[in-house]
């Protein structure tokens, strides 16, 4: 299947592996794209120089292309941005924030980048600021999440009708199944996070992975929406927040309770307890650890199943 | 295409037009059925003398099958099962209830009964309970919702890998491509609503119809949680609930703001800021108000280019 994402991004699948913090560094996103899909490492929970390593290890470890995702409220963003031209990555996905502030300076420096967004508004702005292709997240997805809770089945086609540059959706995408009903959506391609994070070349610490592979539908909510939406599995730290909102509590309130590092805690350390846990629903259809070239493989063969079980006609 | 849907209810195409309060008389559901698809009266928002002069109504203007859908929280519940059994109805869906109350009942009247669900662990309590099929309701439909915020994306494929009767998919399902992508989700059929609001055969009123026809992504909630979570659009009315939050109210509170008869007064006699206006987020891809015998034909026309649309292969 050659289409608008694979020639993009000059790989075989128009599957992109999400970069998502403490889970995709170098070891997932170079096994991504050694697998045919395009690999991203997440640069969200990397200070600079971290960042710069994991470039330089994913280099080595592939010779296909990959890329790096950004979120654009990154603290040390300029700094950033002149290490993924420093070190030649040619692909970069923007997040969480203005996609105007570094689109044309990054396509100037001949990078190709994607824009992610939760709204038809917000995908109608990247389009015009001349982004290469966007990515439509449904509220089904894990971690950050948009404050309209439109959902991956309604904000394909509704983002679809309004763009005309390539649509990559995001967001309750586990399966081949579910990549198909994606592009029958209107999608030209998927990209996969919580799959991904129960792999073996995530860098999620084992306990999360297997909370992941444990949890069922209901097991995740929506939360903190007031300081930015974030979806999460309801563990202790979760209870922790609905109990103080049970007071009315200030943003302030809220922002204490969370504290720093909870991501990397949970996620990274294994705190299953107090650590923030962001996963996608999609978790409930999630049964098994698996290295990154069976779970593409898996995902192919679904996809192919999957059409051939479509009703021949009315 | 004759599937385990269609046998089961004798109709041409897999789909229901949903029962919904002040949407779905008689009209509606007679021209749902005239259509081949199956038609639902929505019994919540009717007296029941004034269901027994729809269900009259419906079996003068067609003789395809159609069906009642009955809110099992309903207060003259015992009365409307009799009346449904008096006059001859032979499908009836049950919602927001225990489907072990009243199944049994009805199957021992020859009653084929559907049960609403909006979770795994419900979808299972049904099937125990010996339904003929599930209705899997995702977050993204209209009015009331399942407090799990699970998406269709990921509820039609966790159902239906835990159930063994047949699977109709509900929540965000306007077109023939959604409805492609639902049933490539594991889906045996598609239940509609807010399609079928927009038609000229609902009882909805214009203003009503034509507020759904305007609104876009972004434009409807769920809110009222503490009550029963609702998807509505964020009218007036809406934001006066979001003002009281503010306060953090009492449910005694939520519900004198709510009042009684706000339903009827949106969607039934067209105050569009004081009522409460119940649709689902695919309203955003809904453009005009059509007879449902085009909306049904569209549909299926729809559903064939997606069919064809499908990438050959990889």
């Amino acid at each position: 299947m050659q289409n608008k994402i694979t020639k993009l991004f000059n790989i075989k699948y128009p599957i992109i592996q999400a970069g998502m913090v403490w889970n995709s560094g170098w070891k997932l996103a170079s096994a991504a794209s050694n697998s045919e899909v395009l690999g991203l490492i997440g640069a969200g929970s990397m200070y600079p120089d971290v960042l710069r390593q994991h470039i330089q290890n994913c280099k080595k470890a592939t010779s296909n292309p990959f890329g790096v995702n950004v979120p654009l409220m990154y603290p040390n963003i300029e700094e950033i941005m002149g290490i993924l031209i420093e070190e030649g990555v040619t692909i970069v996905f923007t997040s969480a924030g203005n996609p105007k502030t570094w689109t044309t300076w990054l396509k100037d420096r001949g990078v190709t980048v994607v824009h992610v967004v939760s709204s038809v508004k917000f995908a109608l702005k990247a389009q015009e600021a001349g982004v290469d292709a966007i990515v439509a997240e449904g509220f089904e997805a894990g971690g950050h999440n948009g404050r309209d809770e439109t959902t991956s089945f309604t904000l394909i086609p509704m983002v679809k009708d309004k763009i005309t540059i390539p649509l990559i959706a995001a967001g309750g995408i586990a399966t081949g199944a579910s990549m198909l009903a994606a592009m029958v959506l209107g999608a030209d391609g998927v990209q996969i996070g919580t799959r991904f994070v129960a792999s073996e070349e995530s860098s999620a610490h084992d306990n999360f992975k297997q909370m992941v592979v444990n949890a069922q539908d209901g097991d995740t909510q929506v939360t903190l929406k007031e300081l930015t939406p974030v979806r999460l599995i309801k563990n202790k730290f979760y209870l922790a927040v609905q109990e103080l909102y049970k007071q009315n509590p200030t943003v302030e309130a809220l922002q204490t309770l969370l504290g720093r590092g909870r991501a990397k805690l949970g996620m990274f350390e294994g705190d299953l307890d107090e650590g923030e846990l962001e996963i996608g629903q999609v978790c409930g259809l999630i049964h098994d650890i698996k290295p990154v070239s069976k779970i593409v493989d898996d995902i192919i063969h679904e996809f192919e199943i999957a059409k051939n079980n479509i009703p021949n006609t009315f």
